[in-house]
């Protein structure tokens, strides 16, 4: 971390800022400039979160320049991970697409569809149980018997089951039928959810908040890692902006930006993000071209049937247009591009 | 709620979308427009939250017209709700002034400044025992040691405590100590934990989310409400925008627009929404302008030396400075103007 | 549009709303719903612009159901404007890439861009001459001296050249030079210069605003219509939102959305959006895979030499490689997709 | 300013950003931390504003440490500037209302509101002739007919005169008018627009932009001031935001935020902050308890005969209400209260 100082601040604040910091146990670095001195700090910042550097006398600002997670990134470990699911394999190259309905509603709706994603090649079923909607006065998803249909689903197809998780209260039940444990947006930041998750074994997608910054959404990873797991899964669902054409507004650009941060596999979530079918594959499509590890997609038969956000659900036709069109795809590959264009800079330089 | 038709839509798909809403037990009325036919569905809209209405053939957009929160509306309850603490009332003319440091710490300086902010005459200590960080890594509270310390400063004191809760399996133990209990930010749509706090008696302190609506937080109290619980006091924090001079963003009108829609009292958080001391008194002496039922400011004797969010604690004696402001302001009062401004446009308009 | 009276609106307000807009001209549709009632106005809306509908006594909110812009939508030409520069079509299946340094520094420079980026594929030669800076203090572009560069870049190429307009006193200045005038964020509302532009003969392209909605900028584009200008071009840079990974935040799927509401081409702009070398390109990948009908980019061979956003050039050959794989691309058809639901849908449900 | 070089960037990467800061004419110092690298940049930044620091091989982020706006600053004037119009003054303790119609419509309603908010306290008369819509086909001013009737009813009242300027063609005439220029949020990037009028004689109002930050209004104040005026009145008219509840969302927290950090006069604009007249007076309120030093309001006899924002004008009789109020307020004093509670902390750690 780096402080600066006010303008004008005074040798003693200078010093006494310089030998607070010693005393917490870090070398500081003290450059003085024309108006502003700035006081570098050297060693592992996570020792200073709990500090109020910013209260110190004479300072004016803190200015971060590492990254406060650690598990989740690049630095700590630089290969891609590869998430495992029961033998089906995401990040490091592996392509997953995840598809299924929003909520579970009938048996009958869940095995078509499943059956539908898997011929289609969807590589995991999803589906919500319990369901976290705005007003208390909507449906709030099946519960266990909801559970019980994935669990038949995934005997009769093969697929694996991801469905989300809302309360810490539910973990025993949902984790008795679960493969996959979904967090959602609204849950992103319910710190003691994460922290239980992170302490069982099962892999889990964690989807940004509803106005996550990429940081705080990387934090978060870092609450569930830092209970031992490290089969995380990043879903990107887009963030609310001003804009209102879109359910929500996903910059694709934030998944080459995310990959580049953290080794574990970044996911793309174009029904939550458009919000509206028509636009689901295309934004599908433009997160699996600019390199996402995988997508996750709500699928339902009858749209204007579905419990819970059939504005968005996929036909299955339209799934398996979309995947029709994705196999054929040439993904984006930003380590490919960035050595392709190293090894270009260099010749040139050298040339 | 009404269906805006495509341009274009056939008769068919007019006749066949209000239909499917007879079916569903409501009237339509429909009127046609040069361009685009409206279907205007009449009746509570709540029991239409779980349909698809957007997925009906030939629907261009769904457009709402009544608010979909009921207990916590005006219309609901006319008169302002008072929201009794042990005697300490907030809401319909009673203002209210929590303080307290935002970790508990040391018990010493707890009750330091339980009984200075009390001498400058708050209305109940505040305080907390569970931390939501964004890092893992950073002081995460003192749990039920916290929570004791603080019924010690209540004994000390008589001024009520409130304190946060954040996970369903803290119930217990929080409600063993706490008067109200407060949900922040990050849980503002934990929907599980919003249920269970519902049924139970104690009063709740609500906070908007992170980069929450003023429907969606009012949508939250619902979930409270729904569970039994008449009394929920509205704090808002400021939301997240593109601005960083102040660490949140507070328009300090959404509270008399927030007065205008819901009978519940609404309190200001400059603590949070300034985050900067510096800032802190002069937005609470706004927002207890423009009519707020009360505010909620952290205040730390030793800011430098907190275990959490120092930047934005003020001093004991600048708490003094701004209650003694604010004891001689004379607040907005939204409805004495709008009756005041109703009747002299009736005498002109008599006249 | 429709008027939502206030639950509680008197019979009295109800039948003056009605009036009034009656004598403006427009038939009226009231349906009374059970606690709020609903006017809608039967007509051509442009002519209410001007009234100020919500202040009608009882109007509660006032809801836009069509598009106020006119000559833009798709609604007025239902197929795909096709832009032509000299040749050079972009629109209705024409893609078109546009690359050049963003400021004109050295004619060395300028042609050395110019013609790898031909030679790459690029159809226009893009290069500022006058350039919108935040800082008085920052280099404001070579003026003059720049045109005439183009001029001779495009002599040497063949290239049409497209530069950025900045003010009503330049344009007889950039006209005398250009081939297709470029209007910035940053002067997305000056409405003064967009209605001079409207009455020239020149193409032009259309940026975003800074915080635009699409609304906004389609309406922006129709005042550059409404002078009589068919021939324009919109470009997406992405919008300002509380992200700061990138230099702003793009939402491709707005490509397809706005290709539905409006006939006129649409491109992306990758280096404005993602403003960060290294995602650039993915970007703009991106922005082609969902069907956008072409890309304006910036290139440099020296980034750090750069008079202006040197962050964001590529090099030459990093273009080369974008353009390659760009070559390689099957992109998106949200219209061929939509054909394909549609027939899929009509077949499932006859089948 | 201060490179933070890339974890694991090489000795010469360091030596060669450093050296080609050097031949900048710029010292550097540099410190070395556990992972990172940061070299520190001695000396005038705005020589540096036209380099792309950003790519010097190895380096991570440039971080700003000082302001970039120079003349606007308190640095370079400490002491409150006070505008003088006219003989009324804005700034240093003076507070000024400037109050009248959006749009000027007839003579006989501006003479009835010049006279109604004279009596009610105001010091100007503000009054729009062009208009700024975002529709090409809404009302777009009278024109110099407007002008003229401004100058009527300056005469009629001795009110100096307040209007907007939206074209570089309409400077000489609106010049010839006018007390006061006021450039609204649209234009607050038109930089060629502001360098004239910074060349000219007369004060100038400058609102923010429609979503610009604090330190871009302060760079567009700077290119007003780079012309050699030293009138500049800043308004805040808050911004876009995902929350539709006010037309824009203004913290009134940035009124003492942004008087820190320039010496220039900041007043408040409730009437396009709320956009609604009941909330008008509530915000214009808040934003003179916490130390405005002044304010611009919307006054309508007849708001909904209004030819452009009807919706947010006050009635002649809620302003002499919101005056009368403003008349008892104590407001919050920044910089009084800055001095207590220094003076608070001196005595308390001394004693």
């Amino acid at each position: 971390m780096i402080l600066v100082m006010k303008n004008g601040a005074t040798q003693e604040e200078i010093d006494s800022a310089s030998n607070q910091i010693k005393t917490w146990g870090h070398d500081v670095s003290i450059s003085k400039g024309e108006y502003q001195t700035v006081i570098g700090i050297i060693g592992d910042k996570q020792d200073l979160a709990g500090k109020a550097l910013h209260t110190l006398a004479g300072v004016d600002k803190v200015l971060e320049v590492s990254a406060p997670y650690k598990k989740a990134s690049r630095e700590f470990r630089p290969e891609d991970s590869v998430v495992d699911v029961n033998g089906v394999k995401v990040g490091g190259g592996h392509k997953s697409i995840i598809a299924g309905p929003c909520s579970v509603d009938t048996y009958d709706n869940l095995i078509l569809i499943a059956k539908a994603v898997k011929e289609a090649g969807a590589t995991m079923l999803r589906g919500g149980a319990f369901k976290p909607r705005t007003s208390p006065y909507s449906f709030q998803g099946k519960g266990e018997e909801g559970l019980q249909m994935l669990a038949e689903a995934r005997k009769e197809t093969g697929l694996p089951i991801v469905t989300e998780l809302m309360s810490e209260q539910d973990i025993d039940l949902v984790y008795q039928y679960t493969d996959v444990v979904q967090i959602g947006a609204r849950n992103m930041q319910n710190f003691a959810l994460l922290k239980e998750i992170g302490k069982l074994g099962k892999p889990v997608i964690l989807k940004n908040g509803i106005a996550s910054t990429v940081k705080e959404h990387l934090m978060s990873v870092e609450y569930v890692m830092s209970g031992g797991l490290n089969d995380v899964i990043i879903a990107l669902r887009g963030t609310r902006t001003y804009e209102t054409a879109m359910r929500n507004t996903l910059d694709v650009s934030l998944i080459p930006y995310m990959q580049k941060l953290t080794h574990l596999p970044i996911i793309v979530d174009p029904s939550h993000a458009a919000g509206k079918r028509e636009f689901v594959s295309a934004l599908g499509y433009a997160g699996m071209a600019i390199g996402a590890d995988g997508a996750i997609i709500e699928v339902h038969p009858c749209p204007s049937c579905a419990l819970s956000d059939g504005d968005q659900a996929l036909l299955p036709e339209d799934f398996t247009y979309f995947m029709n069109k994705v196999n054929r795809l040439e993904a984006w590959d930003q380590k490919e591009w960035s050595r392709e264009v190293g090894s270009m800079q260099n010749s040139k330089l050298n040339g």
